[in-house]
C-alpha cells in the first residue's frame, strides 16, 4: 500500500519507518528539508511540498498527518484539500482536540480519520496504540498501515464516529496524569518515610508480579536508576497539560466528577507557580484569629 | 463565684479578665511570675503555685486550666489532684485531644469538663465560643463563669459526655482549615485572573450582605488592608496542623470521607516542604514516555 | 432618582422595594402582568412593555435588569436598545457569565454595568452585596440606587471594567460551594462520629464567637432547627452548579488550582448520578486481582 | 531446601505449590484439615498442628506464615515460639501492619522476615512480587524459596530492616487504590460521554502499546469483556480499605500529602454509606440562602 506522511518529527518518522518495514511505499514530506531527506535515506520517496506529495500519490490517496495539533493541521489541510476527493483518506495522528476533528471531518473532501496515538518515541520498536475515529470503510482501508504502525492488529481499533479517536486519546491522557501522580505519591511517602529505601529496587520488585505493575512503573524504575532514589536535580515543575485540561473541561460539560484527574492537573499548575496565593492567605489568617506568627519570605 | 485559673497566656488572661469583669473572684497562677503579677494587677488574687492556688480556693473548687495541650495538662493535673475531691470541678480550656480528655475525666478525682475554646485573642472583647463536655451538674455549676467567658449564654453549651467538647472543637478546627483554603482559592483566582482587583474592596463588599460573609472573611479584608492585594512578603508556608490531623485521623476511623478538609491539611504539608517529590517524578516520567525535556533545578 | 426595573421575580422585587423605600421613583415591568401589578401596588409605576418602560423614563434612563441569565437578557436588550443612547445606563443584576457581560457592554448603546448580586431573598431586609463592573461614571451615577439596594455604601463597590462585577460574583459562588461542603464535612463527621450530638446546639455555639462563625453557619443552625440533627428526609442531591462550573473553567484557563472548589462541584455531580461508574469498576477489579467477592445490586 | 508453610488458603497454597515445583520440600499445616490434606496430595508433608510442623522440620527451621493479618499471626507465633531459636527464620507473608511486624521481629526468638506479597491468586502461574524486611542473612538464607515463590530473582528484594517489607507493601496498596480510581474516572467519562464506546475495545487498544498500559488495565479489559461496557449489575460499593487507611495514617504522621490516594480511599467510604450527610446539608442550605427547592427523598 502507498502512504503519504506529512510531518517527520520523532512520531511521524516512526510512522514512516514502521510502514516501510512492513513493505508499504511511503511518500514523505516535512517543512524541514533535512527531515524529508532523512526519510528518503530510510527508503521513502521525498516530496517537495504538500502539493507535490499529493501529486505523487496515486488515485486513492492515503495521507497521514503527524504535525503539531492546532493551526498546523488546518494549514496542512488547506494545502491538501484542492487535491482530495471522496475516495481519499486523511489520518490525523496528532493530539488534536476532538471537536476540531469533528469540524475537520465535516469540511474535508476526503474521508477523515482522527487517530489518537499513544506510546511515544519508545514505540519505534514496539509500535503504537492507535485509537481511531471516523468512517468504517476508511478505517478498514487503512488497516494494513495501522497494523504496521501499531503494535499489531490488537494495537488499533475503530472507536466510533468522527472525533471518537481523539476523544478516547484525550481521556487516556487524563488518566495518564493521575497514574503518574498516584505513583508519585507512593514514592513520595517511601522517600520521606521511615525507611531508607532504594526506590529503583522497590520499583523493580513491584514490576515483577505486583498488582500495580505497568509500563509507567517501568519508567519509574528507569528514572530512579538514572537519577538515584532522590531524583537528583530533577525539578518540581511539570510542563504540559493541554489534554488533561480538555479532559476536565469535557467532564464539566458531562457533569462527570474526576477528582483524581483534576487533582493531578492541579498539581501541574501548582508546580509552575511561585507559591500558592491561597496558602499565603491562610498563613496570614492564622495571625488574624490566633496571633500565630506570620511566616514571611 | 470564685474561680481558679492556671495558665495566664493570652487565652488564660482573657478568662481571668472576663471573669473579673463579670464580678467573679479569680485566683490566678502561671509558671511565669510576671504573668501572675500582671493578673494580680488586673484584680486577681495571685497564687505561688498550683498547690497554693488550690489552697486559696474554698471548699468547692472550680479551676480552669488554660495551659498548652499535652504534657503540661497532665503535669498540672498531677499537682492538682491531691487537693481535689468529687465536689470540685476542673475545666480544661485548651486544645487537648478528646481521647486524652476522656482518659483524664476517668482518672481525675474532681468532675472534669473538657472545654473547646474558639475565638482567639479577638475574643477579649466579644467573648469565646465554648464547647463543653462532661457531667451536666458540673456544667451547670460553672455556667456563671461560662456566661462571662463566652459571648454570653448562647456562646457556650454542653455538647455531651466526657470528651465531646474537645471532639466538637477538633472538628471545628478541621472545618476552619477548609474554610481558609476555600477563601484562599477564590482570592487566588481573583489575584491571578483577568482583572486587576482591589482584594480588600472585594472582601469588604462580600462582607456586607453576600452569602459567604463571615468572620474569617473579615480577617481576609483586614489582611488585604494591611498587606495589600498581593499580600506583600507573606510566605507560602502554613504552620500548625495538629487538630486538622486529628480530625482526619478520626474520620478514617469512622470511615467518613473528608475530601476538602483533607486537602486543606495536605496544602499545609505541601507548603512546608521543599517541593513535592511526586511532582518531580511526574516531570521525569514525561521524559520517559514522551522525551519531553526534563526540568532541572 | 428614577429607576426602571425589568424583571420582578423575588430578586427584582427586592430592588423595587428597597429603591422605593429609599425615596426613588421606580417604573417596573415584568412579562407576568400580575407581578407588574403587585409592584404597582407597592408604589412603582407599572409599564406595559419594555418599550413602554423606556418611554416612561426621562432623558437619562437608568434601567436595572433582573431577568434570568442567558437568552432573556439578550432578548430584553434587543427590545431596549432602540430606546437607548450613550447617556443611559443599564444594570444587569443577574448571574450572567462575565464574558456575556463584556460582549453586551461592547454592543450596548448605553453604558452597561454588570452587577453581581449576592444575599438572596433574605436581603429584602438587610440589603444585597453588589459587585459592579463597568464605566466609573455610570457606577457613580447609579450610586444612590446601589446605596438603597445594597446593605448601604459598604455593600457595593466598583470592581473594575466591564465584566469584573460578574467575574467577582462567579468566584464568590465557587467559594460558596466549597464553604457549604466544608461545613457539611464537619457536620457529617459529628453526625457519624462518637457522640450523639444536637447539631443545632453545635451550630449555635459556633455562631456565637467561634472562628468559623458565618452567615452560612447561621443557615446550618436554622436547617438543623427545622429538620433535626439528622436532616430528616432531605435528600443527597444538590441541584445547580453553573456558576461553580464557570469558576472551574476560568481557573483551568488561568492555570489556577482550585482543589476544594472543584471537589465541592464534583460532589454535586456525584449526588445527581445513580452511582459512580468509577467505583463500580474498582469493585469489579478487586475480584480481578484478589478474588474478593464482587458486590452486586 | 525444606520449608514449613502455615496457612493454606489461596495464597498459602500458591507458596506450597510453587515451592514444590521448584524442588523444595514442604511441610504444610492449616487449621482446616481438608486444606492440609489437599496440600499433602500436591506433594507436601502434612502436619497435625503448629507444634507438629515445627517438630517435623530439621535443625534450621524456615517457616512461612500465610495467615490472616492480626490476631491469627500472634496466635500462630505463640504456638511456634517455644520451638524456635536464633538460627530459625520465620516469614510473615500476610498483610500485617508494619508496626506489628517491628514488634514481632523484636520479640520473636527466630529471625523474622516481614514479606509483603502482591499479585493475588493470578500469581499461581506467574509468581508473586515479594517485598521483604528483616535481617540480611535470613533474607539470603530464604532466597531459594523466594526465587520459587516470586516471579523469579527480580520478583523479590530485601527492602531494609524489620517492618520495611510490610511498609512498602502498605504503600503499594495505597497506590493501587488510586490507580483503580484513576482508570475508573477515565472509563466513567467514556461511559457517560459523547460516544457510545465498546470499553473492552478501548482497554484492549490501550493495553497494546499505550502509555497507560498495565496489569490493572488488563483486568479492566477482562471486566468489560465479562460484564459488558456498562458493568451490568456490578454495584457501586467497594469493600476493604485497611491498607489504604494505614497508608494515609502513616502519611499524616510523616506530613506527606497524598491527595489522590486519600480521595480513592474516601470514595470507598462514600460508596458504603447511604448518602453523604455533607451533601444533604448543602442541598438544604441552598434553600436557606436562595429559596431553591429542597430535594427530598
Amino acid at each position: 500500500m502507498e502512504l503519504g506522511v506529512i510531518g517527520l518529527g520523532r512520531m511521524g518518522r516512526i510512522v514512516v519507518d514502521r510502514s516501510l518495514d512492513a513493505g508499504h511505499d511511503v511518500v514523505a514530506f516535512d517543512l524541514d528539508a533535512e527531515a524529508t531527506a532523512a526519510a528518503a535515506e530510510a527508503g521513502a520517496t521525498p516530496a517537495d511540498s504538500v502539493s507535490d506529495l499529493a501529486d505523487r500519490l496515486g488515485e486513492e490517496r492515503r495521507i497521514w498527518l503527524m504535525v503539531p495539533a492546532g493551526d498546523a493541521v488546518d494549514a496542512t489541510l488547506d494545502e491538501l484539500e484542492p487535491h482530495l476527493d471522496a475516495e481519499d483518506v486523511v489520518v490525523d495522528g496528532g493530539n488534536s482536540h476532538f471537536e476540531d476533528s469533528v469540524r475537520r471531518a465535516e469540511s474535508c473532501p476526503a474521508a477523515y480519520l482522527d487517530c489518537g496515538t499513544s506510546g511515544g518515541p519508545a514505540s519505534a520498536e514496539a509500535g503504537f496504540s492507535l485509537m481511531v475515529g471516523g468512517p468504517a470503510w476508511a478505517y478498514e482501508e487503512l488497516t494494513p498501515v495501522f497494523d504496521a504502525v501499531a503494535t499489531g492488529p490488537a494495537g488499533h481499533d475503530r472507536m466510533g464516529e468522527a472525533g471518537s479517536g481523539h476523544y478516547v486519546k484525550m481521556v487516556h491522557n487524563g488518566v495518564e496524569y493521575a497514574l503518574m501522580q498516584a505513583y508519585g505519591e507512593g514514592f513520595e511517602l517511601l522517600h520521606e518515610g521511615r525507611y531508607d529505601l532504594d526506590l529503583e529496587a522497590v520499583a523493580r520488585t513491584w514490576n515483577n508480579g505486583a498488582v500495580i505493575r505497568s509500563w509507567l512503573l517501568e519508567l519509574c524504575e528507569e528514572a530512579f536508576r538514572e537519577e538515584g532514589s532522590d531524583l537528583g536535580d530533577v525539578a518540581d515543575r511539570i510542563e504540559g497539560g493541554s489534554t488533561g485540561t480538555w479532559t476536565v473541561q469535557e467532564a464539566l460539560e458531562q457533569e462527570v466528577p474526576l477528582p483524581l484527574i483534576y487533582q493531578a492537573l492541579a498539581e501541574r499548575f501548582s508546580s509552575r507557580g511561585d507559591g500558592r496565593f491561597s496558602r499565603r492567605l491562610a498563613n496570614r489568617l492564622r495571625y488574624g484569629f490566633g496571633r500565630h506568627e506570620v511566616q514571611r519570605e
